[in-house]
């Protein structure tokens, strides 16, 4: 992990902090705990429950999507610069079953301009990596803290 | 859509009833309806509550995978051939928000030997489309329905 | 294919025409040939040479990519507002031997705002579907043609 | 980058070397130098000539997705086990321009079973980085060495 001034750290943390509590999709529904935040960085993890299981008695891969797709949301908007996603693509590697804890941890690869690309590692707790997810996101009007 | 014939409908509506059934993550914990069934192709339902909405007041888009992906597990399930996403690509258009009706219509583009593409088109109860989505699966050993 | 006025047809006919004979890359060194262009759609030929064959004797994946490519950038183009890609996925389905002719044919799916979403088929003489693109595009300041 | 034993750094020398030679596509066609071979890594480069250049003046996006579809190949090939490309997709971030010197630098991200994921990234003469490219192997009978 890169070197970041003090200052940039407590920004990073306030604005995780603030979309995590805000986020009911993340924290309540899919049970997500934030793990870290930094200016480009952010892990999260989550441990398969009854309700993640799809037809197959396997996570569903649209949640191990989500949990990266949360993990790539906060890393972007850590610099108190809103930002959405514009497109994913995910690479599902192995299955994930009841009781895996999972730690998805997103990495900025570039930012230019308005654009950013970010790429997240979903892992199980034996360290395999299960998906590798990519993301672009677009920076929009606005910042994540109330100014 | 193609014309089918009457016993390959059928097979495609009791392997999407099978799947469907034991899918609690699709059916309870998102909320989805099984609208369509039929050899290649599924349409599912899900209207966004407050249990679907991220910090930013909207749709998780993982939410919005997550029943584009549910489309396609059924579509390429449909022909009683157990099969698994390898990977997926989602093009995000348009937010979503609370009370929005959103519908998935999964169509297969191509089956080659073990490999399937399919794609998926998620839409808002104004029809608009708010995301478009492609997978690709992988058949395995098995079949959906218990022999 | 979609109805289109004989204006439009006629407009999308002269910025192909336009783009194409400034397209040394395609036309020269592929050795593309423009088949068809209307509003939202392009259909580009190439034949299989001694040039495009990697180390394994197959055409190489960069030129199946590149023949898609250029149909998505005419499609994107057809309406004569500059347009540019921003990210595409290809799925590779079949390989392709020296003497194949490749048809890509290109299908616009979306247009929102700024960003247009385009599928490109690529198929060979035998008519068999060997790749499949997908295609963002960005409208940028001015036009195809000339003012 | 990884240190590697003498004899499979020796290996994916010879085995690049091998490809490289017969690679009339990458060789010639599209004038790209080998820079550097390893166990999962390679490393290309090419100048953007009067042959790249499309409608706009600029280097064929195609081409772009050539020069490191080739690193891909170059990297996934490496250990002598004979490797296809399943799928790709590219990011563009900046347009490149006749006189150009793209530098591809293929990094391997996971290998499982018969399936890798490699990721690319071009740069230009000033660092910039113009595109990033993931590409998904699949592994095949064969070597790519003469036995």
């Amino acid at each position: 992990m890169t070197a970041h001034t003090a200052e940039a750290l407590a920004l990073a943390q306030s604005a995780c902090a603030h979309m995590f509590e805000a986020d009911v999709a993340s924290r309540i529904t899919m049970g997500m705990s934030l793990m870290h935040c930094a200016p480009g960085e952010a892990q999260l993890q989550m441990t398969v429950t009854s309700n993640h299981v799809n037809g197959l008695g396997l996570c569903h891969g649209g949640f191990i999507f989500t949990l990266a797709d949360s993990a790539f949301a906060f890393a972007c908007n850590s610099r108190n610069q809103a930002s959405v996603a514009s497109g994913c693509s995910i690479e599902f590697l192995e299955a994930s079953v009841l009781g895996d804890v999972l730690t998805a941890q997103a990495t900025e690869q570039l930012v230019r301009g308005r654009a950013g690309v970010y790429d997240i590692r979903v892992s199980n707790q034996e360290g395999a990596t299960i998906a590798l997810f990519r993301g672009k996101s677009t920076a929009i009007k606005g910042t994540v803290l109330p100014v």
